[in-house]
């Protein structure tokens, strides 16, 4: 019995470590981007929701936006700044009309999302990003890291909501 | 030692069981919906993601539709009809512009997620609602249910899109 308690206890203590280091091996997929070194991290398109939005214009797209935990903690309880570790995520895809649904509404209102746009992420770490309010920024086109031109407008661009911690998405209650 | 171990793994037993039941027990919340008698899915909010919408005209939306983990296992998978105990959520809230926003892309063009206006579930049980596709169907205003007469008119709308198992969104890449 207590060799057997003992293997269980061992088995599960293994596990445990094992699960661990492949969440920490794995924390991020291909290259990184210029300037801020971030690359995709893993499982981000299995985050939670933070909030969605629909650019007009030339951006023409829906957008949902997603946080790994930390992010997602700090939301709930109104934390700010975000702590170390935030990474929140945003997804696009174009904006286009919904011909089937259009045909159930009775009227042209319905739009979906189509082919994925790009990929931005919000990375903090507020030693390794000081210079730029603690972010580091990102964004991935088709899987591969946009330019370096790209990443230079990031942090300015994000400047007026410094008093949100440069974060633009409210979550969506 | 043995003593120390075993009180251990009698803990840890003892904490898996009761996390069990917890979640068994925290099912659903609330009142049921009239016909299909759904309630609110427990931690719905914290779903994946499966894709987001926009609805123009009277609706004037913004929406998110998540999935529960048979839900996104199906979609992954393609596999239809979805298994039962897949639950579809489509959140909703009023497209509202963002003055913020516009004022840093310089033109009129961002819409967010203003206050949240209802809630949709569909809830598959091919036995329980075999007399429509198999699925019930829920919509919540405010956490309470809507009435018999919106009820009434969910299935007619889905059946348009019957070779997709009575399902409109497709999984955004």
């Amino acid at each position: 019995m207590r060799r057997i308690v003992f293997v269980l206890v061992a088995v599960v203590a293994l596990a445990s470590v094992l699960a661990y280091m492949a969440g920490a091996l794995a924390q991020a997929d291909g290259d990184a981007t210029p300037i801020f070194g971030v690359k995709i991290p893993s499982g981000y398109r299995d985050w939670k929701l933070i909030s969605v939005a629909h650019e007009e214009g030339n951006l023409n797209d829906l957008r949902a936006i997603l946080g790994n935990e930390i992010a997602i903690k700090a939301y709930r309880e109104g934390k700010l700044p975000f702590p170390d570790g935030t990474i929140i995520a945003r997804l696009a895809w174009s904006h286009v009309p919904s011909e089937e649904n259009n045909k159930v509404f009775g009227r042209e209102q319905s739009f979906v999302a189509g082919p994925p746009t790009n990929v931005q992420f919000m990375v903090k770490d507020s030693r390794k990003y000081a210079s730029t309010g603690g972010w580091g920024f990102a964004q991935f086109d088709s899987g591969k890291p946009a330019s370096e031109a790209v990443h230079n407008n990031c942090f300015s661009c994000h400047e007026p909501v410094k008093a949100r911690d440069f974060v633009f998405t409210r979550y969506a209650p």
